[in-house]
Formats: structure tokens, C-alpha cells, sequence
């Protein structure tokens, strides 16, 4: 009965352990999410080579600055795309996905304000549509197999529409970046400056810049200098501070210094005002989906100014109950933003719950922007839960009863007090227990 | 019958609200904690003559910076007290109560780092032990009916000692500053300064210092630059920035720029840097325990510097699954200590799992001061959770195996994908049903 | 000087430690919650008497069994009301109280289903209702001052009017079962029954029944059988077990075995199945609000059946992240009904959050009932997240990836499993160091 | 330049997508956890014949009822291997696992008490043991891809050992029940019974028992009554109910009915007595941790009478703080466990709290079991923190001042009353700014 075991071991191997994996037979035309960069360059032409392809890119405008698309786009079809696509997704981008961070305070680790994060389930979905519109079957991200990002497309991917495959040729090939460089110059791809990598593995859009790898890996090295290309350096900053003033409605930062804008509009003067000052730069570790822990360097001007600003107010119309229960609902918000779920039903359960403690959330925040720091200095609601009179130690009590003060002590402390009456007698007991 | 509905409304009130409470025909010698400013020393006298009780003053050093302990004996003791005890408690402030907020992180409201709810436990333990050995039947303090520290107060000493009453005179005989001025010059009460009252209302320990009351008052008006007498303000701060390394064991700092120090002495230098460098600023809407809001500004330079190294710290040496539970209980930590719970046992149950996490919370950040703000900019632990060839995004993937990625992302984000269809499903039913 | 402190001594002391509490002196009309017992009659009396003042009754029809309303307000006219009012509440109680608690699930402390906690804030508005129709410038209610009732009655009260005040007589005049009963003799107040006092403290509403007090008080004593008047004992319950189909649109129970119900009669009939096969029955140490420990004993036969089915279609049609997450927010809720603040802004928050998340909650759960015990047996919907081709462990495995799973748990336990070897190489370290 | 894309595709794809998986040609001699069923002995065969491996079984009893090992050690003796190991680990299960779950409340999912999910690690750890002693290269388990085990054994195993490497046949082979058996016959393999398959998939150890698959995956029809094989069905239990005291210490239970027992054999005990009355019945939807729902039928009888009694008691030593923060935890707990990340750091931190919160859990707790039901009905504790006079209704009212309450209401509800008036008046402007 040898052959048995001999004919299941020649099974052939599953070779795809995802469903959402592109076979390599049946992938005809590919949507493939376009920086104009080397890595998506090379990758580009790997996927007509490699499957005998066609492509047609997207690629989509979040708000990251100096992008220059028509000569992105002129890239593409010089690599003979079937199509090249550009989306100004900026609007969408502000209103479906920065704005319910906003309303969350979504920071992961304690830094970082998602951008990426928020980000990535947009353009996988725009890359669907785009796909389903082009005729694609298999869409293609330039993500390697270590970060965030390849779990966030493809969840999003697959979410949206699962008769679509996914490749992520970057994660399969394991090309360097000297073979990247060989492979482009042997196939015409033009590349930019010399053959050394840049320092820092870049993402940034309107709500914020990471930076990754290179020098940055030595977590025991001070924040290089060199990182910074969005966010003035504290010590270049004015010496001068700014107070800036923050109007929000329903939770959604709708102001700044009194002038309704839109929400990109604001957010990118938003980030112009703290970048100018320094503002929004978090060095942090942080833990990866996949498991691993990375360092990054982050500049998030718009977001150190208006997250602060929109959480002080919160705390001002809000009750003690909920400034103290919502936090644990951001942070879930927060872990599920980055980890790829945005389709997930719970966050949508997490919404309709930050709608509701929004609802009152107008008002405006002053914040002070000085040589690297935004901070709270005044605050103002039409729904504040405060009461100058209740709350002053002057004379005059206003409605406020300090009789109540005692009777108030005696039963919030009662079962405290009861308690620590009998664990002291208990370890008594077990002390004279022993010593016995 | 009438008589008997007159008879019951004849029963004499209760008059006292809490069990501990003193009944004034009992009161014989009070312990009053005493600062030697104008209400403690008005309180004094106040109290010797309304209740006829003798007076033992107990003043306690937490750090509060530039007092003179002689001077405020001297004033206790012409005031005419029993006796007047000085007590030196900041080794057992910072190692038993300060300690164990930085395990915890611990921050109320995001911004308040505790000080003066970590010291008020401790000032009335002490009294406890002082009202005991001094044969004092009361303890008085000078708290008013709208704050949390006579929440603090009253909750230890009747925990501890539940026989010993307490007096609050503040809260019951409403005097105002000027009928204090004049009830102090009246009984020769020396009254530093004009009849002016001081524009707020401090607190402090080494651990921080608060500032309320007058035009803080108004939460719309920019932070007064007069608050400021602690930390140098930020514009004035030195123009260079200052790195300083702090080093921890299990979760308690222990070096700063590798210099071994006792944890007073640490927490005074940290203090010392923060103060000259603006760092520790905050001004914040704030719920008080008794259901108020208020405003506070805080002056916090120690607090600012060692908690984000902490978490920091903490961060790079705990899982994913440690850094995103911990904040919960972090939370509750704060609220306890805050509302004046400090004998609660949850705070025990919670100290416990803080003590297990900090096991690995050794090794050394550096923080990054200059004009306002500190922040961290490197780390390092011989038990970091960080594997440099791991994380890389080079060439060499170390021992992360990128082909588990897409098993990964399929069966982590599978019922998310699937939940999502058949919501999508259900609406488009939903819209049919609708539509019919 | 002496004057001044006997002036200050001599200031009436605050009689009043609540801002809603009536001055003796300005009560004319009270709106009286009225249930036709002793404790209330004595006290429609003994307000006429004491104030003066006039009483209009409420009785508030919350599905109370075998109440006859007629021979209430009959009592209410007899002993010299203004007026009596019923109110049938039923409808309002089921779809604005009852329902919303089931959505969350809501128990506190693991058994306790809330009746009387949701009934309190309807009757409390009706009381302001009626109270401000009436004229009436006072709400009397009969709870003491030990219960959490006094809290969700006068809570309401002050929240919805803060103009109107409250009595609470008992709380104030101290008189026991056997005063009362002289006082009700002497004033023609019918007694029912000898003047034994009931053996044990009852509410109850169409959701549920309590008794307290009494034999109930001794903990360590099992559960008097006497104490049950609804749920027939299991010994005595049918010995065929009943199947029971309860079907849910939304969250909200909507047919039994079929029958489309309103909401009032479907939990009637619940009731009246769970009463028969003794379903509901909990015995439990609870903690109250006010800082006591009491021991309850409840009979919940529609809440028995009701809730597990609810949990367990909301487990099928839920993500693991939404199951796993709600809890904590279904704690809080019924924390705030429990400790009565059913009007805290955060209880709409978590309803927003309990709607979104019941959303397809829509299907049917067959409970089985059988002496004392209702469980689910079988459980249906047109949205279950239940595959069962991929469930099976038969051979054909559906679309579920079986490759998939060695790279998941790859990343999955990643970060644990490095964790684990740094902590057995930290306290390694830790031993040789000792042994040194 | 196609040759370079070529040699790109030519690229060897990863085989393994974890760390730990075994490759074919460096499995030398494998230890094979081994139950003596069918799966497992073909599984012992195909290694050997597969990989041309030596193999040694580790059989482990945790208390599964009616095995005899003898039998199964002949068994593998008679397959060839290298040796047959039977440990008995009950002892440690008992004190190392279970105990810490009890103290935890740990039940998964509102019902499932964890009993395989605190095996599995255990199995693991001996695996590794033996795997070691005895010069085994790889473990050998016999889970299928679809369920949580694979994750629980093979997450202990690269914990402890990342040098083992581990082979999962069942996942990879693809056998169905009828090859399984086409290829024992073909071997000599003993068949048990006849060809059909077994009608569930069977686990089981002294904490309880669980079926799954077959008749059980039809989620709409009632619980199969031939799924038990451990407990009684309620119908058929005894008329009479029983009661029994359990008595704990710190949590752990050491006496029923005031015997003194060791844990081992009080599990044990305490399983009959609920199998006898038809306790610890619970029929529910999951979510597995690889994503998918399954559906359980539970007999956990000894779990059914220790966890709710643990509970009860737990209620009465410990405050409302911590009786209302605990359950966060203990959910984390049962997550850790069930999602096989027992070693993870955050399981010891919570450790650390649950042996905190049960410092006081001493004492007896009444469960009265009656045909399918176990239900708290007594309870005492020398800690207990209840006070018969404090809670009496009755006219003393013991050191509990009534008078305190309207003082705590009024501070207590004060912002909650404060933020609805404020909402209202929010809410009216809207609906008048709606109407202009």
C-alpha cells in the first residue's frame, strides 16, 4: 500500500493560502494601484511579463503634497498601460474617513493618528470600482509581507467584491532594490536620482507623513533630523506662538479663526498653520498587525491641532460618564482602523455610538502653536456642562449645595471603608495565624 | 391624634449627614492639618473657640516647594496649639504613592497626573496616626464642600479609623475672604500681604502643582501667563533644545542620565529640567468626583517628563495584546485615586496587574526638551520586544516568514468579509422591501 | 470677639442637603405615588396632616399582576384626595424600557434584570406629568433611604423639572411597621390582614418580581419557598418539558411560536410560560447603589426566556468582534439604569451603539423550558454568519482556506511567542543573579 | 532581459508559511500525541510510512472519563513505535489550569467553560517534555486546519521549543473517514465499530466535555439527545433536588459539603453530582478563532456548580468596584485561553489581578441542583462585606444613615440632570431653527 502515501504525498501542494490569491493562469487584466514610484514602476511591467497581462493603473489623490500626476500618468503609458487613472478622492477621503476619526480622537499607540490607516480602505475600494469598470479580474498593491497595508487592501478587496483576486508581486518576488534598479534600467524604466535607496520608506496624505526603516530601525538613535520634509524642525520654527481657533459642529471641525471651510480646505491650512510651527511630530514603536513592532516617525500637523482641540470641547459638553467610558471605544475604533477591519460591522456599532456623543459637540477650542507643542488654552460651547457660578470658591454657593457634601462622602466611600475594615482584619487574623 | 404627627415632626433633624462627622459637644482636641496660611490659621483659632477644643497642627512635606517649616510652627504655636508637628513624608509619598501612578500611567482627563490626589491619602493617614498618639478625638481640615479633596480626606480617615471624627469647618461656616480678613485681625492672626486675595487657588507637591479659581475661571479666556510660578514659560525657555536619558527598573525610574538616584531626589532634578525647559504645562476642563466641571492649570515638569518615557518604555518591551489592555485599567487606576478611593481594593486587585507588567519595564528613553515640550525620541531595553532584522523592510527578512501573510489576512479578516455581504445583502433587500 | 463665632454658630444649620428636597413651608399640593398599601396611606395621611397641605395619588399600572385598580382610587378618595389617577403604562413601559434592556441584554450583577430599576423613570415622569397638570407643587414617593429607588425617582424628578420638590417620608420619619399600623388605626386608615408585618418587601412589573427583607435576609439561609407567588416551584412544574419558539425583528421580540405579538401581550405570555415550568428564579447578593450589600430574590420568568434567546440570535448573526465587545457596553448600561441615571447623555450613547449593533438581529430561537431551567435549543436567521460547508469538519471543506491556517497562526502568536522567550531569558538572568 | 523575470518566477515558492512547520526531509523521529482513535493511528502509520519517521506517542490523561491506556499504549506498540508514553497530568490540570480559570469565572462565549482550550497547552508542554527527552525532532497532532486546537498546540510548542518543528497530517492529508479507514484496513490498523463514522467529534477531560459536527451542525434543530454520554438528561434525573456545599479558599474550592478534599478529586466529585441531576447541559454558537462560527454541545457538569457558586461568593466579599470592573477581565481571560495564547504576557498580568481579587474569596456557597439546573440558593463568608442591621428594612437602621441619601443623590445625579437640560434646550432650538 505504498502507493497511497506516495499518490497523497504527490498531491500538488495548495500553493494559494488565501482565497482571494490570484492564480497565475487566470490572471488577464490587472488593476494595479500606481504611485509612479520605482517599486510600482517595476512592478508594472513584472506583471505583463510575468502573467502576459494587461494593466491598467490607479491611482488616487488623498491630499499627499507635490504629486505631480500627469507626469505619473504619462509614466504609465509609457509603460504601455492600457489605461492610467487619476481620482481625487480628497473630498471623500476628508468627509467618510478622517471625519469619523476625528469624532473617535483615533489614535493608535498613544501617536498615531491613522492617516494610512484611513487611507487604504478607500483607495482598495476605489481600486474595485475601478477594476470592475476596466474589466479587471485581479487587482495588484506594491505592499510587502511584513506591514499593515496588504491586510487593509486586501481585506477591503476581498470585502467589497471576492470574485477579484489580489497579487502583491513585492511580497512574492523578493526583489532588493539593486535588482529593482538592474530590472528597470534592462527594461526602460526610467529611474530617478541614483542607484542608493532613499533613507526612509515614505506614506503621507492629508491627515499626516510616516517615515519608516533605514536609520530610524536603530530605535536607541535619536529622531534623524533628515526625516523631516512636511513639518519645520521646533527649533526653525517662529518665535513667535499662534493661537489658532478651532470651530467645530457635531463633533466635525467646520472653522478656523471664525472662517467656515470646507473640510479639506481646513484640514490643509489646518496642516500649513502646524506645520509652520513645528507642530505634530511623534516618534513612537508601535505594534503591527502582523505581529512585529516598528518604530516610526510621524508628522501629523492637522491632526496634534485638531485632535486636541476636538477632544477638550468633548470634555466640556460631555458628563463624567462619558468622558471616562468613551475612551475605551476609540481605542477599539482605533485597533480596528488599523488593522485592516473597516468593513468590519463593529465599527459601524462604534459609530452610531460616537454620532450620538458628538451630537452637542460645538463649540470652539483655542489652541496655542509654539516651537513644536499645540495645546488647549481656551475653550467655548453654547452646550457647555459648566457653570461658573457652581463651580467658583468665591462666596456665593450659586445652586450648588455643599450640605450635600457629606451625606454624598459617606455612601460613595461606605463600601470602601467596610472593606478595608475587613481586609485588615482578615491579614491580622492571617498574621497571627502564621505566627502561632 | 394630632399629637402624633407633631410629635414625629418634632423628632430633632438629624443633623449630622455622615457617620464621621463630629457632633460638636463631643469634640475635645482636634488634630488640624495645617499649612500656616490664612484659612488654616483662621480654622485654628476658629475652632478653639467654637468648639472650646484644644489644638494639635500637623503640616506635611510632600515637596511642596519653597516652604519654611519653622516659620508655620512658630504661627501654629502663637496661635496658642497643644502642639505642632512637622512631618517629612516625601520618601514615602514618592515611593508608595507616586511610584505606583507612573506603573499605572496614571492620568485623570487625560492631562492631571494626580499630584494632590495621590498626597491626600497620605496626609490623612498621617493625621490618623498623629490624631492617635496625640489623643486627638477629631480631625479638621481645610477643604471646602465643592472639591474632591474632602472626598480624599474623609474617605481615609474614616477608613482607617473609623472612630475618630472629622470637622470641616470651611464647608460649614461660609465665610468669605474678607470675613476671614477681618475675623483674622480681630484675634491677631498675622495676614500676609494686603486684604487682596491671592488671585488662585494652589496646590502642590513634588509631584505637580495646580492653580484654580479667578480668571482661570473664565475656560474661554487664553491661560494667564501669572498662573506661572513654577515652570519657566515656554517663550523664555532656553533656545537650545535638552535631551535626557531616564532610566528605569520594573516599571520605577532610577537614573537620570545614568546617574543613580533615590526617587525624591530623581523626581526633584526631573522636575528641575522640566521646570526650565516650559515642559508640563496643561490647562484642562476637568469633572470633579461631586459632579462639577472645572478648570484646572496644571504645572506638572516631572510628571511631563518621566510618564511618556514610561509608556514609551513600555511599549517596546510589552505584546500587543499588554499595550492595548493596559489603558482600561490605567483608567480606572486614575478614576479611583481621584475620587479619593484610594483604599478601595480594586486599586489593590489593579496594583497587582500594574506590578506584573512593569516586570520588563527596564532600560532607558530619552527625552527631548525644548520650549514646552518633552518628548521621546529614543529607547532601548534589554528586554525590547524588537527584532531589527524582523521589522526591516531590506533585502534579508530575518526569521518573519512574509509567505504567512496571506493565511494571516484570509483567516483574520474572514468573518469581517463575510459579515460584510450579508449586510450588503440585507440592505438590498431592505431597499426592495422598501421600494415595493 | 466671641460674638462673631456664636454667630457663625448660630447660623441654621442646612436643613435641606438636596436642591429638591421641599421646605416644610412652601408644600401645598403634593402629586403622591400611591400603590393602595399601608406604607403609602399612612403617608397620604400623615402629608395632609403634617403640611397641610392637599394630595392628588398616581398609581402607575406597570403590569402588575392581580392589582384591582378601582378599589385603589376608591382608598385614595376615601382618605380625602384631590383627585386619583390610574395610568395604564403597559405599552409605554414595554417599547421605551423594556425593549431598549433587551437589546443590551441588560442584567446587573450577572441576575438581575432591571424591572423595577426601568419602571422607576416612567413613573417618575408620569409624576411630573401629572404633577405639573395637577398643579401640584411637590412629588411624594414611599422609598427609604436605604434603597436605590429613592435615587431613580428623585433622579427623574429634578432631571425633567427641577422646579418641583420631593418628600420622601419615609426616609424622614422613622416610623416602623408597628407605629404605622397604630397611626393608621387612629386616623380610619383600613388595615389589611392582622398586624403582622408581610414577611417580605415586594415590587414587581410585567418583567419581573423582587422580594426582600425578612428570612431573606439571613444569606446563609437557602431560598424560603414561601417568597414565591408567581413562578410555581420547578418540583411542581410540569414534567414534559415545552419548546418554545421566540422570534426577534431587530432585536425586539415580535412572535411567540409564530404569533405576531404586540409587545405587551408577548411578554405577558412569556411570563405565563416561565411561571408555569418555574423558570426565573435567581437568588442573589447584589450591590445597591448607596453602598449596601442586600440579597435579592427575583422572579423573572418572561426576562428568563426572553434574554438568553435574544443572546443567542445576536451571537449568530454578530462578528466575533462585535460579540466580544458589546459586554462591556451592556454592563455599563445597566449600571446607569441600575444606579438610576436613566437620563445621563451616555445611556443614549449606548442605545445608538445597542440599535446599530441589533440591527440583523432578526430571526428565531426555540427555548426549551423544564422545570426551573430555559435554554436554547435551536436557533435560525436569514443573516446568520454560519456556513455550514464551512464549518464541517466532513471532507469537503467548503471555501474555508485550510492552508490558511499555518500562516495565521504563524502571525497570530508571533509576538506572544517572542515574548515568552525574552521573559524565560529575563528571569533566567534574574535567578543567576540571585545565586550570586 | 525575460530571463530575469523568468528566474524571478522560477523561484522555488515557500512551502512552509510558518517557522514551525516541518520540511519533509529533516523529520527524523516525531512524538505523536496519540489517543488511540482512529485518526490518530492512521496518522501514527502515515508518518512513518511518509516521512520514513520513527515515532513516539505521548498519551495524556486529564481525567476523560473511561479510558483504559493500557489499551492504547498496545495499541501503538503494535503500530511500531520507538516507545508509548501515558502521562497522567490530572494533578497539575487541576492546580495549573483550571483553578486560575475558575478564579477568572472563565467561560468563553457566555457558556463554554474552556476545558479542551486549558488542555491543549498542557498537552503541548508535555509534548515538548518528551518530545526532548526523548530526541524527537518534530510533534505531531492530529487537528484539521478548521478549528482553534491547531493554534492552541501549535502555539505552545513554538512558545517553548521554536527549535521542534511540528506536522499537522490531518490538515494537510485531506483523508476523508472512508479512506481513513480504506487505509487502516490496508495496514493493519484495528477498525473499532463499523465504518460509519462516528455520528459527533468527541473531547472531553474532568472539566467537561464537548460534541460537535453531525446532526449538531443543523443549527435549527433542538440539541440531538444522543449527544450525551456524560450527564444525565434532565428528564430522567432524580425528582428530588439535592443540595451541596461548596467551600472555597482564596478562590480555589477545597471542601463539598465540608470535606476537605484535593482539587483532583472534588472536580471529580462535584461532576457526578451534576451528572446525576442533569447539570451543565449548554447547546451554543461559537466563534472559533480562525473565523468561523461553530456550534457546541457542552457537558460541563463539576463547571456548571463551581463557576456560579465561585461567582456568588465572589459577589459577596468584594466591593461594587470590584465586582463591576472584574468581568472586562475575566472576559480577556477566556479570550487569551481560548485563542491559545496562554503564554502570552497579558495572561500573567491578569493572573496577578485574579489572585488579588480572590485574596478574600473564602467560604461556603448552597447550590441546589434539580433536573438541569444548578443555582446558587445559600452563601457565607467570614469576609463577607453585608451587614444584616445596615441592609434590614426593618426600624433599626443599624450604622446606615438615611439621613446621607438625599446628600449623595443630589451630588451623585447632579451633572447627569445638569447635561438633560442642557440637551433639551439643545434639542428645542433645533426643532425651532428646523421650523423658521
Amino acid at each position: 500500500m505504498r502507493d497511497f502515501a506516495t499518490a497523497m504525498s504527490d498531491r500538488p501542494p495548495t500553493q494559494r493560502t488565501a482565497s482571494y490569491e490570484a492564480d497565475p493562469e487566470w490572471v488577464g487584466r490587472v488593476l494595479l494601484l500606481y504611485s509612479g514610484g520605482l517599486d510600482t514602476s517595476v512592478m508594472l511591467h513584472w506583471i505583463q511579463e510575468r502573467y502576459g497581462a494587461e494593466v491598467v493603473t490607479l491611482t488616487v489623490d488623498l491630499g499627499q503634497p507635490a504629486e505631480d500626476w500627469d507626469v505619473v500618468v504619462g509614466k504609465a503609458r509609457d509603460l504601455g498601460v492600457v489605461d492610467a487613472i487619476v481620482v481625487d478622492a480628497r473630498e471623500e477621503f476628508a468627509r467618510d474617513y478622517v471625519s469619523p476619526a476625528i469624532k473617535a480622537n483615533a489614535l493608535y499607540g498613544g501617536g498615531y493618528p491613522l492617516f494610512t490607516a484611513l487611507g487604504r480602505p478607500l483607495i482598495a475600494k476605489l481600486a474595485v470600482e475601478h477594476a470592475r469598470a476596466k474589466g479587471c479580474d485581479t487587482v495588484a498593491h506594491g505592499c510587502t509581507g511584513k506591514g499593515n497595508d496588504q491586510v487593509r487592501i486586501e481585506a477591503t478587496v476581498a470585502t467589497l467584491d471576492p470574485e477579484l483576486k489580489v497579487i502583491a508581486p513585492v511580497r512574492e518576488w523578493r526583489m532588493g532594490r539593486e535588482e529593482e534598479i538592474t530590472y528597470a534600467r534592462a527594461h526602460g524604466i526610467p529611474v530617478k536620482g541614483g542607484t542608493e535607496a532613499p533613507p526612509y520608506s515614505i506614506d503621507d496624505n492629508l491627515w499626516g507623513r510616516s517615515s519608516e526603516g533605514g536609520a530610524i530601525e536603530d530605535l536607541n538613535a535619536p529622531t534623524p533630523d533628515d526625516v523631516f520634509r512636511l513639518v519645520t524642525l521646533p527649533t526653525e520654527a517662529p518665535d513667535e506662538p499662534e493661537l489658532v481657533r478651532v470651530g467645530f459642529e457635531r463633533g466635525c471641525p467646520v472653522t478656523l479663526d471664525g472662517a467656515e471651510l470646507g473640510l479639506v480646505e481646513l484640514l490643509e491650512r489646518a496642516a500649513e498653520l502646524g506645520m509652520r510651527h513645528g507642530v505634530g511630530i511623534v516618534d513612537q514603536v508601535e505594534d503591527r498587525i502582523v505581529g512585529l513592532k516598528i518604530r516610526d516617525v510621524y508628522e501629523v500637523p492637522a491632526a496634534a491641532i485638531i485632535l486636541p482641540a476636538h477632544r477638550e470641547l468633548e470634555k466640556l459638553v460631555s458628563t463624567i460618564h462619558q468622558n471616562n467610558f468613551k475612551r475605551a471605544l476609540e481605542d477599539k475604533w482605533a485597533y480596528l482602523c488599523y488593522a485592516g477591519l473597516w468593513h468590519e460591522p463593529l465599527r459601524l456599532d462604534l459609530d452610531a455610538y460616537m454620532d450620538s456623543a458628538n451630537q452637542l459637540v460645538t463649540g470652539e477650542v483655542a489652541m496655542r502653536l509654539y516651537k513644536g507643542s499645540a495645546t488647549p488654552v481656551a475653550r467655548s460651547s453654547p452646550h457647555a456642562l459648566y457653570d461658573r457660578s457652581l463651580a467658583s470658591f468665591g462666596e456665593s454657593e450659586g445652586e450648588f449645595s455643599q450640605a450635600a457634601s457629606p451625606g454624598f462622602i459617606e455612601l460613595f466611600t461606605l463600601q470602601s471603608r467596610m472593606a478595608h475594615r475587613i481586609r485588615a482584619r482578615a491579614s491580622d487574623h492571617g498574621r497571627k495565624g502564621e505566627g502561632e
